[in-house]
């Protein structure tokens, strides 16, 4: 068996935990991986789902050999848990075993518990070693669970399939197709990655979305939609509209003003605009993660409400689907947006670019550029 | 020394002919390279000028063991050239030599020659191979000397520096810095590869540009500005410009109809507009090419003259260097473009995607999508 090093074993339990992704929140995705003392790889797991067992437990089960595990070193992409929860302390069941480190990515986010994992491990006389060779894809695996922990909130993503000129439609409102197959189906995986795929209303009668994931491996799962409509205009085409066919009323959450919404059989989610109808949209974020259990928000559209999440340093993430083609004027993306300096202007900091086809995935967290 | 396969020679053939790019004008770009019978690398050589030696007889000159071209393999990124110009003929000189195979990537584009050169091969004995492991490359390399041959006008490249978002500047018209250092240092190189820069009058009045190549690999060399301006409207800012800087006068071209140009120290070109005042850039081109022998033209803006070379299907490249800045609202590149259906937009072919500091060159040929 090959040799694996330490920063190779790390980057083997981060990607496995991408795995997780969409089905584990609100807990983190977190991957796992197991070296023996020889630097073989003998473990690997992800924490597959919400109230199951986390990644160290699902790794030290692929194990097949206990006794490989003497001198052991396990590497995970986040500090084991200390507490018991819904599941024994990650920390503790790795501190009765006879392996000789633990390599951590990440600290626990939670000031009240980080650290204490670590602690739990060191007693045992277990080698614990801030492992950061990969910590930009670490990062962004437990990215919401961070924004959850440190910001009592949900985590804001920014999803918009653009021409390589920036628009998002021509003029007269064609938008079919810019981007490509392979783009559109990285879309449908992304939505079941989040909790909740959100538009504002103009977006919504404009395009009658349904806002769920069709990949397959999300089949078994249902998303929640939200519709930003303070005055309640759009709420007449609901009951005739897709957001309902793939998800019962109860995961389709209306923000709105509007005395209206009672009649309708939706989740109805109110006091989120200020009295000039203005979106309080850090209001909006911590009701949706404290009183709805929704950890993570892909926005989809319009461009008001884009320049809402940008304007208000409330966009986490940034998904840009790209496209080769030109099409002069049209409809940007970004157009509500004003910028008046480019000091000002918004950046993308840890960009990643993947190529799917003949169009490019740019991503990043957004930051105001200095 | 290590073995080299065909398709490894053949690569570095064409790389070896980049760096020829912007000093071998009118001519083509050319590599070689040549391996033994063992398939080691022998010689390596380019067109390094313009009325210099031919690439094929620099990889020779580069030869250090004359026996060793016994039984060698000549790899050449064009068909080698039957006819005796300011320098012999390639082909004849490889005929008489005890070489065993000639590799080439593409044919020479002129109908009459195309062939004759890899026939005097054959005559003598050598095999002759169409080697096309690389062809995108090889494109690439010869592609402003195929427009010149197969159309007999210059080649026209599009240059632009935008935003994430697809501005080019602020609504406010402030557009330093869009992009980095790394980019902005490689759009001098870019300048340097092209026989001359053009700009429409505004983008000469507003931004007052040198439009010469600083890049230190191009210090011994003077480009041509062009300027579009039908009613010589700039004609009066031009003594004070900074075109005059870096060139003579004669280097400046004024494309006007305007009499008041014969007043001033510049090249005139007369006759490239309609009676209703458009530009004819097909004629343009070709003017340029046959009358002022210039090959190849990058148009650095403005807008009005983007769309002109698009819309008629007179834009060979777009370089497009895209920052990870997030702007909003301000002026888009592709604003004077009119698509009224998504199947007409227009596409980048055979892109490349290459990573600048921050930001992005997007690189490819336009076509409209079908």
């Amino acid at each position: 068996m090959a040799k694996v090093t330490a920063e190779e074993a790390m980057s083997m339990a981060i990607e496995e935990g991408f795995r997780g992704l969409g089905f584990v929140s609100p807990n983190p995705a977190v991957g796992c991986a197991i070296l023996s003392a020889e630097d073989e790889l003998i473990g690997l797991g992800y924490h597959k789902k919400y109230g199951e067992a986390h990644a160290e437990v699902n790794a030290l089960n692929s194990v097949t050999e206990a006794s490989k595990l003497k001198g052991a070193k396990v590497f995970v992409s986040l500090e084991p848990c200390a507490h018991e929860g819904k599941t024994p302390s990650c920390a503790k069941a790795l501190a009765k075993l006879p392996i000789a480190e633990v390599h951590y990515a990440l600290e626990d986010p939670n000031p009240l518990v980080a650290g204490k994992g670590l602690e739990i491990l060191r007693q045992a006389g277990i080698r614990v070693i801030h492992n950061q060779a990969d910590n930009h894809r670490a990062e962004a695996l437990a990215e919401v669970f961070f924004t959850n922990m440190k910001q009592n909130r949900c985590f804001l993503a920014l999803k918009v399939a653009t021409s390589l000129d920036g628009q998002m439609a021509l003029e007269n409102g064609q938008s079919q197709w810019i981007t490509g197959e392979k783009a559109r189906a990285a879309v449908q995986v992304l939505r079941g990655h989040y909790d909740a795929v959100m538009v504002g209303v103009d977006t919504f009668l404009t395009d009658n979305p349904r806002l769920d994931s069709r990949a397959e491996s999300f089949s078994s799962k249902t998303n929640y939609a939200i519709v930003i409509d303070r005055t309640g205009r759009g709420l007449a085409s609901l009951q005739a509209s897709n957001l309902l066919k793939p998800r019962p009323s109860e995961k389709v959450i209306w923000v709105t003003d509007s005395p209206e919404v009672s009649r309708f059989q939706v989740s109805a989610l109110t006091g989120c605009f200020d009295p000039d109808g203005k979106l309080l949209l850090q209001k909006l974020t911590e009701a949706l993660y404290q009183h709805h259990k929704i950890s993570s928000v892909m926005v989809e559209g319009g461009r008001k409400l884009f320049a809402a999440m940008m304007t208000s340093d409330l966009c986490d993430r940034v998904y840009l689907f790209q496209s080769n083609k030109i099409i002069g004027r049209g409809r940007q993306w970004s157009s509500e947006i004003e910028v008046s300096n480019l000091d000002q202007s918004f950046k993308l900091s840890g960009v990643d670019r993947v190529e799917l086809g003949d169009d490019q995935l740019i991503t990043g967290r957004l930051r105001v550029s200095t």
